[in-house]
């Protein structure tokens, strides 16, 4: 005979998990519960009430007075609230489950009070969250939408800047044209527009910078260069854009042709191997093996320093910048499927001309979604027009 | 005899906590930990290390690779990472204290290790945060001062706008001026300037949508009427700005001057009041009595909707909007101490004509740090030209 065990979920917070769970954000950390026959509640303060109660995707919407008055009018705490939650059915849970990241405070604090909690160690308390839906899709879609209007502005303003003769610096509206400012006139952008966060972004690594994937960017920007231009804002709706491109502003060097066309090349043979079923690993092997090819080696030189291509091909976006579970396309094993959204993102760096023929960091990168027969691309941002003249 | 507890301190983590420990933001968690003899350590990652190197207010910064080497080179885990930390000092700790939101996960994880782990549970794991130094102050005062150029644009823009005589709709630039394009402004101004993140701000709500202090304000602006303006960036130094204003364009009712007046007089006599020692609960009571005194009560009416000054007069602002532990001046007690940093923010709200007068919601805040005779304000934005011609 089987056995349904009778397991609850329960989350505390104002995160990811909340706006997956009810399909709303909301600001500050609040009660949700699901009973094991699959009833949702949430647990709400007075102020947040008729919001939740028009916008929340749950079965029963409590305010903190109704569950006060139930309780007898005593001061409400976590526990209590949880322990009225658990009562309206007639059969306990055996347990319940709370995510990894639950406070452990709260934990010992339910634990202590009787009730039989669990953390769920798994990265993903919800797995549903990582495959979209078509809804999730949209708005994804449109928080790449908008960044790519960043980088049209930004290329805009590199188109109009000036190459200072003696030392190559970019000039624009008479002054020195540097990362911080065309950082300031995307994100000005993307304000403008509704965007909630930039997540400390985004990058506008020129020269040797770009060669540190971790660098923002600062200083003045230079001709004939690679400019790496990495964005990721979150859109008001929650879920977050994530574009790379690197781009020039004037004459590129056989060796800058040479890099930018091994990562385009390798970034073409990692959107061709993408469909359900396919190892994510895979891909980035491939994606690897293609820059050696192209004469593109990964190492690290006699000081430990890596260069070359040290970073996986892609990460998971949707609520978060990097979504917590599966790595999509990295050295871990993770097998791709209908509705997961990834990072397509390889690239070059190298800091040490000695070793490689040239100084900076290259990397392309597009949004994508896993279908059926194979996947989408949530960018249309062009991929060949990097020489800004 | 006295015995000295041997105490060590863990946190894993990429947020305020950190940012407080290190004195220096990082993009994702890592560890820290300091001994019982207070000996910090951090271990990053290889990215990072360089970085760490140069801005870290720790003793040690340990890179995965050099831990890794020294247990032999076996792959890591945050048990080994702590337990080659723990091993550093010939007497271990007795116990390793983390904070109240340390992962449930990684709690159980440690303490399966074998490791003495157990959660502090006040609301500030590290007391200091309650106390600014002159740095962080100087950093708030740069946030706030940032926030007010962005309110003087908002200004300028409500003082060009027309009023459109069939419905005293607000015009700009040819089009109605909404909440989200000032709040857009708003934001690409902050967002030029450096702000890294707006807490899904700022408030720019008009009329009744001012009477619901949760209600961040949507659709056309409208003259005659307050509209309370709160904007609260994070600047890119890791610290936020927190600034209320309240105006009105056009031409205030009597109605309009008496709220107005109300607050006003409720703030400077909650700023009068500032000084170590006081309690902070003190002055929110004298702040709800001189609203009475000035013909505002506070209630609820016959369907339980609140009305008038339902919220606390100040909350504490650092490294968070809300900066965790003392409530600084709310009903909860809370002595008041040198370098506190707390927000000073009457308000009166009311949403039915009938039982006021008047629909609409009026907040006036500053920003304000305790200091050994009395207080200092760090925002200089004037409160007395509220009325936009």
């Amino acid at each position: 005979m089987l056995r349904v065990m009778s397991i609850a979920k329960l989350i505390y917070e104002c995160g990811p998990n909340w706006h997956h769970a009810t399909g709303t954000p909301i600001s500050d950390p609040a009660l949700w519960y699901q009973s094991p026959k699959g009833t949702t509640h949430i647990v709400v303060s007075e102020l947040e009430l008729s919001l939740m109660q028009k916008t929340a995707r749950v079965d029963v919407v409590h305010a903190f007075s109704t569950v006060r008055q139930a309780l007898g009018g005593q001061p409400l705490s976590i526990a209590s609230m949880v322990q009225y939650l658990v009562g309206l059915e007639k059969t306990p849970p055996k347990m319940i489950m709370v995510p990894a990241d639950f406070s452990a405070n709260l934990f010992q604090y339910l634990t202590s009070a009787g009730l039989p909690v669990q953390v769920d160690a798994s990265p993903l308390f919800f797995p549903a969250r990582a495959y979209k839906t078509a809804d999730e899709i949209k708005k994804l879609k449109a928080a790449q939408k908008l960044n790519e209007s960043a980088f049209q502005l930004a290329f805009g303003i590199l188109a109009t800047a000036k190459i200072r003769k003696t030392d190559a610096t970019l000039m624009w509206q008479g002054a020195v044209l540097t990362s911080e400012i065309l950082k300031g006139e995307m994100n000005a952008h993307l304000a403008r527009n509704g965007v909630s966060e930039f997540h400390h972004g985004p990058i506008v690594a020129c020269g040797p910078h770009g060669a540190m994937p971790h660098h923002r960017g600062s200083g003045p920007l230079k001709a004939h260069q690679f400019i790496v231009m990495d964005c990721f804002p979150r859109h008001a709706n929650g879920y977050w854009g994530d574009l790379t491109r690197t781009v020039l502003k004037g004459k590129p060097t056989e060796w800058h042709h040479s890099v930018y066309n091994a990562v385009l090349t390798s970034q073409k043979l990692a959107l061709s191997m993408l469909k359900p079923g396919v190892d994510g690993s895979t891909i980035h092997k491939a994606v690897v093996d293609s820059l050696i090819k192209s004469g593109f080696p990964t190492g690290a030189d006699s000081k430990g320093n890596p260069y070359g291509m040290f970073h996986g091909t892609g990460h998971g976006v949707g609520l978060e910048l990097h979504d917590p579970g599966p790595r999509t396309i990295s050295a871990a094993q993770c097998m791709l499927e209908p509705g997961m959204v990834t990072s397509v993102e390889p690239g070059l760096y190298y800091a040490d001309k000695k070793t490689t023929g040239g100084i900076g960091g290259c990397r392309i990168e597009d949004l994508v979604t896993i279908t059926e027969k194979g996947y989408t691309n949530l960018t249309t941002l062009s991929k060949t027009d990097w020489i800004i003249k």
